[in-house]
């Protein structure tokens, strides 16, 4: 079977990254898988949140949105209704949880990396690519941190790299595109670390139930579609 | 190994369930989890959101919130903030993406049911007992609009319960309360058909990453849990 | 004349309490008045608001609220729109001044009495209830101080209750229900201590002016329905 | 005894009424009592509320709001904090349903009279000048209303005023300014009409509860002050 | 040419100002300029903004607000929506810029001035009335800070008034009420000093671009305009 | 003199412009302008806001933000605080404005564009940077019209740039970036059409009041300013 596109069904769409897109942050990654592009900044804070004062400890959190127009439909911003949507809240939590999960937060002394994943456009998956690419925007500004001697020993304990694998048609195809997102019976996401370990699984059932046998083929398709990304990203990192 | 409240390590705490709590919902489900307690109520409405005008189609869509003293330290109320938790959107769009999985919205005839799920005393799982409770209000209300004729075929196609199942000291845990939820390394929930299969998984490593074979076996705990649930709370219903 | 659910003109409805409804704050009480449920729990906070610091006094504090499908038609979270109706906040004050007036603040010792009144089932007078139910929870909560010693004399003066009187097809009925409430040509919340004395009093014409005459009835028949109150709910307290 | 700024127990601060202060309402009164300063402005609308659609009923309803600098100390905008005080909401439902007590809303022939109290200068008795100001901006508007012939019948069926009296020092005061209200052991507002009938009455034990005996004391010096209050305001309406 | 009201193109307005409005403010001034009646008042805080903390420099800053019904329509009042309108913001800040313009703000010693201007009635030119009444409410609050020795040296450098200028029916005219402001091509606002520098310039066509050969005569317009102002507020300032 | 980065007064900074950045949106224009990149997206929208309705006319409008950290220090997103900046409400109506006053709003045939300038990154001249790329943007949105047969003519009457001119250490500048914009004495932005009109001009004394032979050499240089601009971005529109 041919998807819409051409890909096979393990097939990535293919990855782009910047890094250093702006000047000012101090991690900072243009990432761009197929048509879905975020821009991921990191920002080093000297402090950290009230549950985490004077415990020695860093923190990493992590801000996503997305601009109007990214999307084929103008959205209206979150800014204008005052309301942060609950979607938003839902993809923020799960990059900062994914980035704290391979990071010694001991090791930030007392520093907070504020991420900001804002998507400029969107084509499907840009949960998952904003999770790698804040993984590289973050792991550049700890090396800036080290390079300037503001931290000694590397806090970054493990590499990762999320991918969004579903079922459409009734075939299991990874790194799905807006097209195959909208009409997928069930959509997965999964962030994997370098050494094959998870971090994150989220599974739904869009149109109704699905069994363990098709769940188990989706987790074995995302280990391989992390395994790839990573092969890919890492090689420029 | 004894948990701290000499459960084993796959045993559920005990369940209660009250039908027909308050009498003005259409359902009204009590439910009682060892100390979480949830107020399940549903509200039938003779309207559907905007995507589903003359579709013909029905909706289902919950709202989830705890009582501020539901917790050990008093949570300030988020009507006096204005602000909607992300963990609340979290758990609000879980219970409703879990009821839908097992209707068959063209039934409810352009209905919209409308669950409220109100914790009135929090230890651990309340989005678990809150999807559980909500089914169970679902078919309390569904049934009362099949008495009354205003819908002719049950829109129910199976029958759902949730658990959660967590990685605590290493061990493998069913059904965690607040003391062991706030220790876990392994922190996952998973809502499952009574024809056992999948409708949500999320697992998520609070201690960092975790191996599949540890997910597999979190998996197959959760399929005898969710068994269990429905053999008790079915019984009566 | 008999009313609608067969009470004289100067009955109370049945009233239940269940002290200790929740194990988690300092005082609990769940009231029931006929179809009215209310939950009333206290929190005890070591400290109090900015314009009593290094007063040595503490303070008394209320916030009430509905679920949403306490009504026979369900209301909107005020937590979706962020906006706290008037209503609300006119009950949540009349709750805290009614509780401050029997109560001595300094041997409160720098503490503050958080009440949350959460409304589970709505029949009319739920802010006559709430105060009453208030009450209760916090001589609990109070009791729960002296006991372990955190305060040493019992701040509570005086006993409290509160009732409702209308003017209903031209006759003065006590404890009005939401169908009595509903169509009420003037409407009455009286709070008044054990020893008779006056706390709040709060008469509204709904149908136009009232002559003093009625009022005064009112008047006599609220004293005489705060009499019974106490008389039911101080016998177990 | 004598009063701080001279007056008697029953006296009135001095009561000066500018009608047609703004040109460009429909009814516009500027009241002075003493120096609580209040405009009344009055906008007529061509709609109802959605609860009184096709009922051919108008309505009555009233804003209120304090210039920032309307107190000793400078309070914040409530527009900045995007929230309205219970005080504030307090005030205006009291206004808006004083004024409806007296006024046949069938009369007003679908049309909604939107009543602006902007306190200017305040000291005390903010609410009671609202009320007395808004009534006679009320009758202003709808005086205009027949001029135009856009109501045919007086839809105002009785004079009305509000005013407030206090228990300060023991002694029962008519009409506290700032100084006296925020040292008044009971502090009461009668809304009363010209016929002697009571619109509205809220008494509270600022400082404990308070004996019916005194209780009645106020009622009488209420209605004594009323009538002076409408001997003034009237002669030239 | 004569306009609607019988000025020539160069004529102001009638003006009037009313110090010491309001007794509780620093300083209080009520400015009339036709139609458009704003109520400045400032209060002194001892404190500043953050930025200028430990600094020793004062701050002046200001809020601008309509009152409802000061427009022919009335508003909708920015409390009740919680959002400041863009106009809003747009006006304050233009205030606080222009008063800071023509003070020194080491010599307010770290305090703070704030300014409210609330619109009584607006009929054109409210933010050029403001900065006028502003500024003389202003000096009354420095002079009063003076008399009591709480500032040693007077910090206002100049004097400083605003005027509009438009250019309607192809016509370059003065002082613009609603009804030639509101089909005006050309709108624009000066603020300038007695010793006539330039504080604030904005120009916008409103109907499409104009000729810089325009925009020369509305600045010599203004110019004058400005001269006039002052020459009439300054005499009993 | 030299300015900090080489260029003498009266320079432009580099000016780049990429057309169709994304592919969505019916006009894409990224803009740099030096360290100053913005994004500029026009929607078209089948509709116009209620005061057009039925007027046959269409309508543009713009929406303005910064990226969290397009700046220096990381600003707070204004979705989370759920205000929207005065600065930012002041751009967005520039912009507007500007654009408005280029085009025959009839010809648009009850279209709203809706321009988004999201600052990617910020180092001066943002307004006026995002001026001249929505208007780039707005032209090929309108050829997209266009090309489609959605409308006939051209209803773009004229270019237009935008740029800003700044007295700094006594010299007037073209085109500040941060550093010089931050310690400018006076700051100016003008919008000029390429047949040389205005259409805004705003200027503001930032250090005290101007004198009006500065203005004059302000609005000389910014003259020059846009035709250089127009001349380069015109050249590959």
């Amino acid at each position: 079977m041919k998807r819409h596109d051409g890909r096979g069904p393990s097939d990535l769409r293919p990855i782009e990254v910047i890094h250093g897109f702006i000047n000012r942050a101090e991690g900072s990654v243009f990432i761009k898988q197929g048509d879905t592009w975020v821009l991921c900044n990191v920002s080093v804070e000297e402090d950290v949140p009230p549950f985490l004062k004077d415990s020695g400890k860093g923190w990493i959190t992590a801000e996503y949105s997305m601009l109007p127009r990214s999307t084929g439909v103008r959205m209206p911003r979150e800014a204008g209704t005052g309301k942060v949507r609950g979607r938003t809240h839902e993809i923020q939590r799960l990059i900062g949880r994914s980035l704290r999960a391979v990071v010694d937060l001991e090791r930030l002394c007392g520093r907070t990396l504020r991420v900001d994943c804002d998507v400029i456009q969107a084509d499907g998956g840009t949960r998952t690519a904003s999770v790698t690419g804040a993984y590289l925007a973050m792991t550049d500004a700890v090396r800036h941190l080290m390079k300037h001697g503001l931290i000694e020993e590397d806090p970054v304990l493990d590499t990762l790299a999320a991918v969004s694998v579903g079922l459409v048609d009734g075939e299991v195809l990874l790194d799905l595109d807006y097209e195959e997102d909208s009409r997928a019976e069930v959509d997965a996401n999964f962030v994997i670390t370098g050494s094959n370990r998870l971090v994150e699984v989220q599974g739904t059932g869009e149109a109704g139930p699905f069994s363990w046998e098709r769940f188990h083929a989706m987790e074995k398709m995302a280990q391989a579609g992390v395994r790839a990304i990573l092969r890919r990203v890492m090689a420029d990192a």
